[in-house]
C-alpha cells in the first residue's frame, strides 16, 4: 500500500456540503479497490481539491473517483513524508 | 487562522532527507510569521512537493518557505476540508 495525493481542478464554488458528499460517496466504494481516503481540502475560490489516500496503486484510487463521479485530474504517488 | 496547501514542482528526485531538511528549515523560522508546517509530501518521480499548514495568510506561508530556500510554486487557501 502507497500514500496517494490526487487532485481535481473547476471545482470552484464547491460547497462544505457538497465536498462531504463526494467524500463520502468515496468512502461508500472505496472497500472494493481496498483504498482508504483519508482527508480532502478544497479552495472553493480556485476550484480545486486534494485528495490524500492510502491504496495499492493510483489506478485503485481513480477507479473509485471515477464511479463515485469525480475523477481525478492528477494522482501522485508520495512515497515520501514528513 | 486558516488552512493552506502549497505546491512546490520541480524537486524531481527529492530524498527523504532532503524533505527532512527543507521540513526542518520551515520550522526553525515559521513562529516568526505564526505559520505551523503540519505535513508535508513529495513524489520524486514527477517532482511534487505538497505542504499542508495553518497560517494568518498565503503570504506569511510564502515568506517562510522563500527565506528558507524554497519559495512555493502555488498557495492555496482550504477553508473546507473532510
Amino acid at each position: 500500500m502507497s500514500k496517494f495525493i490526487d487532485v481535481h481542478h473547476g471545482m470552484v464554488g464547491i460547497t462544505a456540503d457538497q465536498l462531504q458528499q463526494a467524500h463520502d460517496a468515496d468512502l461508500a466504494i472505496q472497500g472494493e479497490e481496498r483504498v482508504t481516503f483519508e482527508h480532502a481540502w478544497a479552495d472553493p475560490d480556485t476550484g480545486v481539491v486534494y485528495c490524500l489516500s492510502e491504496a495499492p496503486s493510483a489506478e485503485a484510487v481513480q477507479r473509485i473517483h471515477e464511479r463515485a463521479g469525480h475523477p481525478a485530474d492528477e494522482i501522485h504517488a508520495v512515497p515520501l513524508d514528513v
